[in-house]
């Protein structure tokens, strides 16, 4: 099957025959020149994510089926990020000699697999060819009521988070490492391997987030973008942030820093946002911090010093 | 400018500014997690397309404005062949080491100068690292009435074509030959620097055409697309086909076959479409062949016997 129509028309097939896709919305699927979806008489929320090997991912580090399964619901998060439900998308693959039949397989059931936790129904792509293998996916999504951008945080407003930080940072640490001796170990592993999805928290953050990002870069980079968007400054309680049972051992065990890798290590695609302070806010998310006037961010111990963090949030070109 | 975020604050001032882009439907653009876009209370028509640098173009044999106006120009095409009309895309660029600002400024303005062309206003993307440059184009558009697919031609119908074939791969083939002699090889060139756009032709698509099909891949092989998808076979008249003015000559000063390259050569995106015979098909387009009972399509000689032509279109993976 390495004929690239051949291909297509087993992706149809794979796709196309899926019973847990409501297709409702779908007019034309896979294999024509373009597809049509019916998206109602709502805005549409549109985005974009490339994963490329040897830059955001390492073929000997992860299954093609996980790595198809990341990348859509990592591009599915953004989405979430808006206050949106995932309800279609596109998937340009370009593969490699070395990518066989198997992992292709592989790939598109891993793809398939988060089409179906997220919503976004695989509705056309692309296949080629290239020298790395990378995976683009295009998603689409509804929004909830009205989009939530990064700009809209006001002073006064609690910081929030979603789930915990720094476990798929520590997760590709242990794995990179080729060290998995604690009991969490292959948790963390998991949970790099398996980036939540959100279809809950959209829900809630449509009705109460004053703005919202996810937590891709890490994040401290990503509230410094909601500050940047919003024209506002925050605080972080580092002693706040919220971790999983055996983070803090795991970390100690390979040598890193907890806080410093909660707050700057990437791939967590939790959601970040600010809200007025509320039991509903509490519910959704764990209180990380506080938006005030000025700009920038500013990491504060448990005494309510100031805390420099080596930074490792994942920064392109930089 | 080699900072991800520079370049996005960048981008978001070159597409955000443009007076010439209606930006009437896009109620979040460039720089948010997601852009949100009003495509209105019809269906709406969605496509990818990427180009891998050596495997869809070489850098030396064109510019870094001339890959970023053909990208989009092709994915646009998809949406044309729908009968509907671009309304807005999303750009994925993963840049090599390679790309020095100045080139990436200019892939850049080719890309806002086909958004332009084709209605396609950018309004959202991603930015990644990668060893080959790669750009993958979403484009959305607007049906004009019900999109036209692949599926539809009926024995009876004719065969049609907008403009004229093998230029493109002619002047691809004058690049490669690296001999610009003859008095219209650089129209050549041009034709295949720079695709044509097709706003006019897919109003008329809209009303007359039974299926249609963007020529990327050879118009013999997106011809055999249109009949499976139809269950039709055709029949394809070899001294019908339009050519440019000199192409002939031209092919035959590189020792090409001018049938065959007009056939089967890829990339010029012109649109081929089925519809039942009349004046407003002709004016549209130029018939070259007829749909019949059966399957495949037979090419054939001015005096009605078949032809075996030798295939170039490009296919990935075989």
């Amino acid at each position: 099957m390495r004929d690239e129509f051949a291909r297509i028309e087993w992706l149809k097939a794979r796709f196309d025959l899926d019973p847990n896709h409501d297709a409702n919305n779908v007019v034309v699927g896979i294999g024509d020149d373009a597809a049509v979806v019916d998206f109602g008489n709502r805005p549409t929320v549109v985005t974009v994510d490339t994963q490329v090997e040897e830059v955001h991912f390492r073929r000997d580090l992860i299954s093609c089926r996980d790595l198809g399964y990341r990348a859509l619901v990592a591009a599915a998060s953004d989405v979430s990020a808006m206050a949106a439900m995932p309800s279609a998308s596109l998937v340009a693959l370009s593969l490699s000699a070395a990518v066989t039949d198997d992992e292709f397989r592989e790939l598109i059931e891993g793809l398939a697999e988060a089409a179906r936790h997220t919503g976004a129904r695989v509705v056309g792509g692309n296949l080629s060819q290239a020298a790395s293998l990378t995976i683009t996916s295009t998603v689409f999504g509804s929004p909830i009521s009205k989009p939530i951008t990064r700009a809209g945080a006001r002073p006064g407003d609690g910081v929030y988070v979603t789930g915990t930080l720094g476990s798929a940072a520590l997760g590709l640490a242990i794995v990179q490492a080729g060290d998995r001796e604690a009991t969490h170990d292959e948790a963390f592993i998991e949970r790099w391997r398996r980036p939540p999805t959100h279809e809950r928290a959209a829900r809630a953050l449509s009705s109460l987030a004053t703005s919202a990002i996810d937590v891709s870069d890490g994040c401290l980079q990503d509230l410094e973008h909601i500050c940047a968007a919003s024209n506002v400054g925050a605080t972080l309680r580092a002693d706040s942030v919220p971790s999983a049972p055996g983070y803090r051992a795991s970390c100690e065990a390979l040598g890193l820093d907890p806080v410093a890798l909660a707050l700057t290590g990437g791939e967590d695609y939790e959601l970040l946002f600010t809200a007025a302070r509320s039991a509903e806010a509490e519910e959704l998310g764990t209180k990380i911090g506080d938006i005030i006037d000025g700009s920038g961010v500013q990491v504060l111990d448990e005494t309510g010093r100031a805390v420099e963090l080596a930074r490792t949030g994942f920064r392109h070109f930089s």
